[in-house]
């Protein structure tokens, strides 16, 4: 599919209904299990994706929309949300992600980008000269793939109860060694 | 984790409303998208579910739970849904599968199951001997597995889009040999 902004921001949008509907009340169980040491539980993906909200995808976009000599972004901290949410609870992140989503997709409102927006360059720490328009691809994809995340170790949570299944459950044994 | 009713009924509870977040109203492109030949689109994943809903879960729970001398489960059709839903909306099956999960549940809660019930086997058609805890929290497995396949075919769509970004994004190499 090619990129399409209005396609994408209505993806954005729904992130934060969707994380609702899967985790606001849930039991302590099923929010804070993880796929095993130094791997995100549900808690922490919520608090990951608040970071990026503050930190990673508009300073970015601003960034390359200055148009100024230096299009560098900052290198983007995975585990800032750590600290930072000890002793929060769920469902406060969930909310404060709502907020900040609503609010930043409003930013990107406020813009009116173009075709010739979209196409301007930044550059990323690691992987070099990248345009706006994969910056905000990338915003969808990295949503969607926390998601998938979030279903993947809550699922994991009952390897064990399934018993025999486990063959018939591809989830179960996705991502063994940990790839994000 | 260990099996609790309980909890696992609340996850199943938020299935429908998790993928009415992510897909009612979305565009063609991500509801129809899939990961290659014979995979599922997140249109395919819903006609799924419901599938799961009138021939898989609550069918096999009522053979455990007649104690007959029988307990073999029917094999299950992973295609069926495909001849079944052609012509119909995303929607009306978004809303299907939320009423015939509502009445599933109901039906689990009306049978007032104890520790011995879920202790009753069935057989499965390859798997051999299951208990009606495990086919539950295989219940549970199964959708948590299907919400994470829809987040990640879709995220797939953009694969193009990301340009650079896709070393970074596990979620787009992810099941590149079909797993499901």
């Amino acid at each position: 599919m090619n990129f399409d902004l209005d396609s994408s921001t209505d993806v954005l949008r729904r992130t934060p209904a969707t994380l609702q509907a899967l985790l606001a009340g849930i039991g302590e169980g099923w929010a804070r299990g993880t796929e095993g040491p130094e791997t995100f539980s549900p808690f922490d993906v919520v608090g990951h994706l608040i970071d990026g909200e503050e930190t990673d995808w508009i300073p970015r976009a601003r960034i390359i929309l200055a148009r100024g000599p230096d299009v560098r972004f900052e290198p983007y901290d995975r585990f800032r949300h750590k600290a930072r949410n000890a002793g929060r609870s769920l469902g406060s992140l969930l909310d404060e992600l709502a907020r900040l989503r609503a609010a930043n997709l409003e930013v990107v409102r406020s813009w009116g980008l173009t075709a010739a927006d979209l196409d301007l360059p930044g550059s990323h720490p690691s992987l070099g000269r990248v345009t706006l328009r994969q910056l905000l691809a990338a915003w969808v994809v990295h949503d969607l793939g926390h998601i998938a995340q979030v279903a993947r170790v809550m699922a994991k949570q009952y390897r064990e109860a399934v018993g025999p299944w486990v063959p018939f459950m591809p989830v179960l044994t996705d991502h063994e060694v940990p790839r994000s």
